[in-house]
């Protein structure tokens, strides 16, 4: 399988199918899944059943830099719920999400934890926009202008983002006369990595930060890069040894019998194709390969509506569409199946286009952040992976970013700036405060922090979850160990709010 | 005294004496006091009686953004001495000073206590020079070219300061196989608030920080502004009630004497200068503030040769020359004495020349980082202080610095980016490691942090310390005071270290 390497350096720098990369999406992004609003459980009667408000801050470009590019601004959006607030004369806490690469509203109404939990700790709800994503675009709010070249993009980066946020916090306690009321930062993935750091950055502003699904130690000589396919065979092989045969043995099926005219109409019509494609079976497995990623990341234990809606536990119903003895030694018609829980759960489609690219959640900037500091290896592929063998492939990155974006990858920034070596060694006598959530399931787990650092720095594990289960609108049918998770982490936040009331009452200083 | 606020606004924003106001002297510098090399105690013979080898590593222009100016790099010093290293396979400690805003020699020379430590802990010294001083200049080190406009002196800041230091180190530890050596941070004054920034935003850097006279709580609303004149003024008073009230009563007496031109020759006579001013009264009193503040500063207890040299207590010296009952009651001639042991301790001045505004150690940059970020104010002076009453006046300094810079203060920028407020509330329960040093006869010890904040973030005051007295080279007429506060300073980073071995053996993680 001399494409292999190729094959699944595309396949996972470039996760939803399209075979001219597309450096917008050259690395595997971290999709949250999206709960409606409606399931929400508590009232919201003085925001007239609106999950939130909607705001803007005049934000400054360049916090780092006086130069006289730097002093522009752009207007950043939050959302903002008072409808639990204690108030600013109770010193009520303030729950603030960090956002991630997307559009906030998706993350906030795809984080039911915060505002499940809010009401029992009397909490202000804000979720706050990352630049360059949703509607806080600077460069007038002018996405086209944004993101037109390196010039301007050059100002997306992870260090800018957490100084927007300490000072739209600042300023918003400020305005609200709420200097003194603690607050707690939440995310989800790249959101909760963000969450961690701005605790480790600026733990004046927030007295701890719940980081779920957030791989901080998932860059270059942390994690192998061979961990995030790794942890996706696993979960696939965890249902049964057959599935995980059939998958891993298709690839070069597809391959093989792309070679012919009567095999890519063979393909077209066993995958109900919407059209002929010049290289079909590298569109065809980028497909495949997307629906593979996305239902190990969101193999969740109860029906959840991501970019397509999925049933409960969907690798298991997966496997189960492979496995089927209906369709006895038919690969392609297992395949079809699984990838029908995949992309058709709803039965409406009538045909799949496999270059679809719309990008409902406005994550396009992730492509410029993966390739400048965002450098998270995940294409690695031994001989036992569910996915061709390959290797992580760092000039390659580096070269696609030159041709892409003009842009040099800054390889070891983020280790430099956040640390991540010796993560133990290094935080156990510093910090404080922070959950790092991790469910196994998820691929993204092998770049998380699974070990408990010290007292109050803490991992909590879940064998059974997938990617940020945890800050997922609770249902009854939620599995003991998820409303257990939840719970714990209730008891360490109200341990941190509680001592923090502790110390505003005797330190002076 | 009409002129007072204006005249004590101008005399303390701007130091050296000049009466068009050198916006680079806009607020009173940090001078550390000299002491020739050859007063080091301990041999160093493998680099051949040099304190250090000179070295350079290309650094990146802008570590916070990705566009095109951002990868520029230039050329930054450091100073280095190997001579009592253990060596990276005992993983030997590595001693880093964070530079300050001036040529790092000046530094070097001037913080024995990181030489006369360095051999009992095997040490390895390091001196970072600071971006945009000394030989460490962006933009082709180009002086005129990095200080021609608010284009390229941007790129001065702290932030970037303490990042480029990040990337040094890391750099220097892979190269030197050495990535498991501790490092502990030192610095003075600014360079103190840099080490200490530094161990709190780069824990996974610097395993502890020595912070000497850093006043990281001098900024608005955190300290008062009349702190910095009210020390000064008890230094004086101290020594005698006399002195004090000679010298307050002087400013209303220079400024009478200066109406008439035969007051102006008076004066010119009674002060040996070198010619006549317009403003002679606003020259004047510039140039004895100047040498009141800086001899507060560095009232020493032995002799030190600061800007110019100094007796043991020159304070007291200054006193005892306003004292002196052979002036009677000539106040000139009381105060021409007292300046005469700041600016002639020597003997060797002829006259003085009031506009002089030579720059021996490169501080020219700290006028820029004083209208952007740095705004500590200093220039409230009470209605009891040795100089004139006056206000702290923000709008005055932001106006300046649009004239001088076209650069608007990011007033509030410092206590968002590293704090402040609350300090003990927010650092009690996170972070380790750092020792705040102050003397509390030091101007700037109403900015630093004079409490302990925990168990090993804690603070060393001494009454009868002067600035950074800890980091001078030691002499054997030290008084046991500060022999004391050097050997609590030794005591307590050698149990860092020896903390930090056993974490080595004992966390992988």
């Amino acid at each position: 399988m001399a494409k292999g390497f190729l094959f699944l350096w595309f396949l996972l720098l470039c996760l939803v199918s399209s075979v001219s990369i597309s450096l917008s999406r050259i690395t595997p992004r971290f999709p949250s899944s999206l709960v409606s609003p409606e399931k929400l459980s508590v009232p919201l009667s003085t925001t007239k059943n609106k999950l939130y408000e909607t705001s803007y801050f005049t934000q400054t470009l360049d916090h780092f830099n006086f130069n006289p590019e730097s002093y522009q601004t752009f207007q950043q959006r939050y959302l903002i719920n008072d409808t639990f607030w204690g108030g600013a004369k109770n010193n009520a806490p303030i729950f603030v999400y960090t956002g991630n690469e997307g559009e906030i509203e998706w993350f906030a109404q795809n984080t039911g934890f915060v505002f499940e939990t809010a009401p029992h700790f009397k909490a202000l709800i804000v979720f706050l926009e990352h630049r360059f994503y949703g509607k806080s675009i600077p460069f007038g709010g002018n996405m086209e202008v944004a993101y037109s070249n390196s010039s301007t993009l050059g100002y997306l980066s992870s260090t800018q983002a957490l100084a927007d946020y300490a000072t739209l916090i600042i300023d918003l306690k400020k305005n609200l006369s709420a200097v003194d009321s603690p607050v707690v930062v939440f995310g989800g993935s790249y959101g909760g990595m963000l969450a961690a750091w701005f605790r480790l950055k600026y733990p004046h502003v927030a007295i701890g930060a719940l980081a779920s699904s957030s791989p901080i130690l998932g860059f270059e000589n942390l994690t192998s890069p061979y961990s995030f396919t790794n942890i996706i065979t696993q979960d696939f092989k965890s249902e049964s040894e057959n599935c995980y045969k059939v998958i891993k043995g298709s690839w070069q099926q597809v391959d093989d019998t792309a070679k012919t005219p009567t095999g890519v109409n063979l393909l077209v019509k066993s995958f109900k194709l919407c059209k002929n494609y010049e290289y079909i079976a590298d569109y065809l497995e980028g497909w495949l390969s997307t629906a593979f990623v996305y239902t190990a990341m969101t193999d969740y234990p109860t029906p959840s509506n991501f970019l397509s809606p999925l049933p409960a536990y969907p690798v298991k119903q997966m496997c189960k569409a492979i496995d089927d003895p209906r369709t006895g030694n038919n690969t392609f018609a297992k395949l079809y199946g699984a990838a029908n829980i995949y992309y058709n759960y709803t039965g409406t489609a009538k045909c799949f286009d496999l270059d679809d690219d719309s990008d409902p959640h406005g994550l396009d900037g992730w492509g410029w952040q993966a390739c400048t500091e965002m450098i998270l290896p995940t294409s690695g592929s031994t001989n036992e992976s569910i996915f061709p063998a390959s290797e992580w492939n760092y000039s390659a990155r580096a070269s696609s970013c030159r041709d892409g974006y003009g842009v040099e990858p800054r390889r070891t920034w983020i280790t430099t700036e956040f640390g991540g070596f010796n993560i133990k060694r290094v935080l156990k006598r510093f910090g404080s405060n922070i959950i790092f959530f991790n469910g196994l399931r998820d691929p993204w787990s092998g770049g998380g922090v699974l070990k408990n650092i010290s007292r109050s720095i803490v991992a909590i594990v879940a064998k059974e979850g997938a990617h940020h289960v945890d800050l997922r609108f609770s249902s009854e049918e939620d599995p003991e160990w998820l409303k257990e998770v939840r719970k714990q982490e209730v008891k360490i936040i109200a341990g941190w709010i509680s001592q923090y009331y502790k110390d505003l009452a005797h330190l002076s200083y």
